[in-house]
């Protein structure tokens, strides 16, 4: 956002939306304060007593990154057309519609997942690449960590690194959303706050290791992974470990790290290797249940569906739908999990959209046919994002023959390549031009069209589900989930956002060297 | 849609649903007379007496043509930015969203506006291009023709002709959307049923013009103005006309047709010669409101913002928005009418989404910048439609200057042409390929993307304002609507279709010469 004036009205108004909401707390404790003296201090005794007894809650935030209108009915309607459902088939999602969440940050129309997810996790709105801190750039209090101070157990279950945007913004505050070695140390516990995060499971291995050893992306010479078992963390990296995990047998704090970068799209993901966002947020609900079974406080959990972003990004139709469905399995499972736990909420909502994903798409300068086809992505193997790795790896003497049959007939699943296609690919190019490529040769088959391989600002479903969630009907701002985490858990921002900034952690953030993503080129934001 | 067998899902489960709500019915009845026989006749009478004296109940039914999220989100801050409002201001449709509509039809992912329209009007789906028949090409009786036969009073307001697909689908029958001089007869009174619609306001009157009458769109001699007198209108043209118009005064049936065509798109509006959509809406109202001000009966009212749809369909994002903020605006008016008359309910929701636009594009093969440019669209003066008519009829020696003056610089507010532009536009071409390119210099300058000139498949926002709103809650397939109304009105629409279809209207129907739409090749869909 290019004008002062405007960006003002917006902080301002921040500023003025907390205070307001300060003032109608006052006014809440004077008017408590006038009925107290009427009715006798029994009854005000009875009153506080009542506020320190607030019943046992859980709140599962599930966040579907770079997931929009178009992207919910085009999962729906592929999975329909795969398991030939009727059309009124809905998805977990549609039966728990609620509203909308309109996204932008504020320093653009336009927000990026770390201002998204901060508006979240400190409901407030900040600038893009904000991580857990506000627009002066100042550490501010999340939910994740009001609710640890106050007792809860508290976990994070994403399938990007670890260290990435979304889940950085609830468990670390930076300035910047690309300092995620700084980010990965915030998270073990490495700040004012000591260890929040109680259960870690994702990708993202490599910002833990230190430098020189195999796949590092770290600079400086920490372990991270010796510095989390210092913190109390059970580190694991395996399925096997992974599977192996029982509550009984196994203690939170958990750190379980998959992949040295993102973890697989599932589309391409090998079972035998990687969990699914459904079964890391079984185990996770199994963990998280279990250590506050006995206790009177129950859990905040984040689940992101993280790669659902990134397929969009690419422009990759088959890949992005695959994460999507996987993110309805873990929607049905979280919702089996409400209705025998009624003192929980889930809340599903996107950070933003991605891509400008459209369920319809010209082809030709002929006036356009009204459909789209499913039927073309269900012939995808992988997504563009592995295939372009062959392209880029493959130059035998017969590439022509390996992009034909392993690349477009078998990968991608056409069988009618024109020869300018081949041709373009049998030349030599970046793995990203490749990728987009292949992304787009599915897409204009299906005819379903994109205008970005960046982020948009439609404002994003708003899905709910448990008691208590008449609040979130409607049309709302981002930062209105997270006022209603804080309300629904009787949260205290302030507090935190207090200890954050009594020690000299905002000039340690603000002053941390700028540690550009150079191991990952394809790193989508 | 090809598949055979998903069409015959779509269908078999359409009766089935139908087939569903008899039998539920039936059920309901058997229940009622056990209950009657064991808590006395009296009980059964007061019962019945009760189904006959439902309270007096009118419904608004609003439609936002080729409307989808993208563009609510678009519309407002647009707003926003125009008007200087803070980031949290929201528009008159945002404080009442309740859920979201599923827009496919049964012969396609992506439904036309017939289609669309059909599927509110008789709760059925029907294939594209269907007006007001089943996906059998049998008439099916609408919730306003029921809504007249219970005596209640009906109109219709829109800004395109008024024989367009969508208030064709509540007023006429014909297998085919293009069948316009076969809709306007049968909309004044020339069908089995007679006379339904007590108001129409809107475009299109070239349809009830004799042919060889200037501006006729018809290829036979019937006089619809004049015929439309035998059935009691008052038919008028003007705007003066219009605004004479008095209910204490002037008497239902009314027929005012402004334009030959379509009415103008609001950016382009002479106010001096077209009532705006909300000034139509308004007059509407109090006719209608004093038409039923002495009877036990309300009315049925659709509004259909007309033109919202072919902006799009032009990728005309200037156009588009103001169009869009003429239906606020009308919304606005509709929501003080429905807090006056609590026995009001207004519903408003799309057909279907057009142009698949998206609020960022990318502009080059740079990763793209996160941010769209409403300042952009701030300095256009008119629809690239009425920019294209000048440059079809400007070849004066001038004419580069005209096109960088009047056109760029005045009509587009564009100030940094480049030459090969203008280059483009100097050559002589159709006045389409210049409307697109027109429209596509603001899109690429806002940053703003398409990704069709057709329509797209995504679920479309569902507003509802009233009491006993509660149903249209959540995610809803689009006939849904219809059969809201149906319960909310106490309508029966089967003894309509049985109406419609003891007759030969049928075959009639069927069999009429198709009328292509010869004198409007702009015409949108």
């Amino acid at each position: 956002m290019s004008d002062p004036a405007e960006a003002e009205r917006l902080l301002g108004d921040g500023q003025e939306r907390r205070k307001v909401r300060r003032d109608l707390c006052a006014v809440c404790f004077m008017a408590a304060l006038i009925v107290g003296a009427v009715i006798g201090l029994a009854a005000v005794w009875a009153s506080l007593a009542n506020v320190e007894t607030l019943p046992k809650r859980n709140v599962i935030l599930m966040i579907s990154d770079g997931f929009g209108p178009t992207s919910q009915t085009f999962a729906r309607t592929y999975n329909q057309h795969v398991n030939k459902l009727k059309y009124n088939y809905v998805s977990p999602l549609d039966e728990i519609l609620v509203g909308s969440s309109r996204t932008r940050s504020s320093s653009s129309l336009v927000t990026d997942s770390a201002a998204g997810a901060t508006a979240f996790a400190c409901a407030l709105k900040s600038y893009n690449g904000a991580i857990g801190v506000n627009s002066k750039k100042v550490p501010c209090g999340t939910v994740l960590e009001s609710a640890k101070y106050l007792g809860l157990t508290t976990g994070l279950v994403v399938t990007s690194r670890i260290t990435h945007a979304t889940p950085a913004s609830f468990s670390a505050h930076v300035v910047n959303r690309d300092m995620e070695a700084d980010i990965a140390a915030q998270q073990i516990g490495d700040n004012p706050l000591g260890r929040q995060v109680d259960l870690m499971f994702g990708g993202g291995r490599c910002y833990f290791l230190p430098n020189h050893t195999e796949g590092s992306c770290r600079i400086d010479q920490r372990d991270l992974v010796k510095e989390s078992n210092k913190q109390g963390y059970k580190h694991f990296a395996t399925r096997k470990e992974f599977d192996d995990l029982e509550p009984g047998k196994d203690k939170l704090p958990l750190l379980g790290l998959f992949t040295l970068d993102h973890m697989s799209y599932e589309i391409d993901r090998d079972p035998a290797q990687e969990p699914s966002l459904k079964e890391m947020s079984e185990k996770a609900l199994k963990f998280l249940d279990s250590a506050t079974a006995k206790s009177d406080k129950g859990f905040f959990l984040m689940i992101e569906g993280s790669r659902i972003d990134m397929a969009a990004h690419s422009n990759d139709p088959a890949t992005h739908v695959h994460d999507i469905l996987a993110y309805h399995e873990t929607i049905e499972l979280v919702k089996k999990y409400v209705d025998e736990h009624p003192d929980t909420v889930m809340i599903s909502v996107s950070d933003h959209e991605t891509g400008g994903i459209s369920l319809a798409r010209q082809v030709s300068s002929d006036y356009p046919e009204y459909l789209w086809l499913p039927e073309i992505l269900t012939r995808v193997k992988n997504s563009s994002f592995i295939l372009s790795q062959g392209l880029v790896q493959y130059w035998n003497v017969d590439r022509e023959n390996f992009i034909k049959n392993s690349i477009i007939n078998y990968g991608l699943g056409i069988d009618n390549v024109k020869d300018y296609e081949i041709n373009w690919l049998k030349e030599e190019r970046d793995q990203l031009e490749y990728e987009y490529y292949l992304a787009n040769m599915t897409s204009i088959r299906a005819q379903i069209g994109w205008t970005t391989h960046g982020h948009t600002a439609v404002d994003v479903n708003l899905y709910a589900y448990g008691k208590d969630i008449e609040y979130l009907r409607g049309n709302h701002e981002n930062i209105d989930i997270g006022d209603y985490i804080v309300d629904y858990l009787n949260l205290d921002l302030d507090t935190i956002t207090s200890k954050l900034n009594n020690s000299n952690f905002h000039q340690a953030s603000d002053s941390t060297h700028f540690h550009a993503d150079e191991h990952h080129p394809h790193t989508h934001i």
